[in-house]
């Protein structure tokens, strides 16, 4: 069979059929700035799905924030083994950065028993009562977002891209109302993969320009 | 603020919601059994694109070999560890089924390195190795899926959904003519997390009938 075998090319490729088809059925879409239409390729190069060009919300501080903090070793904090999964920890290390995902961690397990809340609702508060700038990343829980903002946190930024049916619209409705540095997938789609598309977007623009 | 704060409730409404929108939108759609509606509104679920009900394709065989398989306690192997990350470990331990993720493992890293081709080919090459009775689930490195096909392995089934611009599509309709037990999506759509929901809808399907 022939087919291309190299890694690089295949993205570079890509990112060129993503382009002009953008370009072609897209004719008058503007991006607001490069590293914004980087994350937003990044996320149609994630998901071949170019309604993506019109879901993602920016508060006009989120990109300078989201780049200082990582450039500054800030933990990530994401919802989902899956999200964590997907970002890459070699260049989030690079910066000096931890990670962490505690939807599994037996304090967040037990914590979530005894008040009868979800694991990932219990994740943020573990997280909360930690020291050090905070970037939270959702992909798949809308009771982490809520309950983020119900406890009036005030994270360096958030990614908040929850995908769903129940509850996942109106809580990044709510992200995006709370005045908070963040990105916001507007309407029902979002997913692990998105957000870990838009942290790598990021982290691959502040390694070329570091 | 006021959520609804129960998992099994969220996903129970959510899928409520995914069939009422089906039964709204698409009045004529049927689907051919109760096993691939399961697989087709997870894949909803976890995307909130209903266009996954005209992409997925089913070999006549598959739903039965994939069941069979891991009522045997099959070995699966994913191609990324994303794809793993997402399904539900719990319960395929409960079947006696193990798991493998090979991309960063130190062979494979070598193999490809020594072969000049991608780590998602050498991962396939090593894992063909092995004894055992094989389900391979791609959902991101169409290079592992051309692999697969190309070395004329004789896997139990093959969940194939790799999702992209270049050689994605080409790498599923090869598997849909290669006459496996197989599970594809048609076009570029795919991924990591609808692979993971592809698996997760049959393990759940076969603990509740077991």
């Amino acid at each position: 069979m022939n087919y291309l075998q190299q890694p690089q090319l295949i993205e570079q490729h890509s990112f060129e059929i993503i382009s002009d088809i953008i370009a072609a059925e897209h004719p008058d879409y503007r991006f607001n700035d490069a590293i914004q239409e980087a994350m937003i390729k990044r996320v149609i190069h994630t998901t071949a799905d170019f309604e993506w060009l019109d879901i993602l919300w920016f508060s006009p501080d989120v990109i300078e924030q989201l780049s200082k903090s990582l450039q500054r070793g800030c933990t990530l904090y994401t919802d989902t083994t899956m999200a964590l999964s997907g970002i890459n920890k070699t260049v989030l290390e690079q910066f000096g950065c931890s990670y962490r995902c505690y939807i599994s961690d037996p304090r967040v397990v037990a914590l979530a028993k005894e008040q009868g809340v979800t694991r990932s609702m219990a994740a943020v508060d573990v997280a909360l009562q930690e020291e050090g700038e905070k970037i939270f990343v959702f992909g798949n829980a809308p009771t982490a977002l809520f309950r983020l903002l119900e406890k009036g946190a005030k994270p360096a930024a958030v990614i908040g891209v929850p995908v769903g049916f129940v509850g996942a619209e109106e809580s990044k409705e709510a992200l995006v109302e709370s005045g908070l540095p963040a990105i916001a997938a507007r309407g029902r789609k979002g997913g692990s993969n998105v957000a870990a598309a838009i942290v790598n977007a990021l982290l691959y623009r502040l390694k070329e320009s570091a």
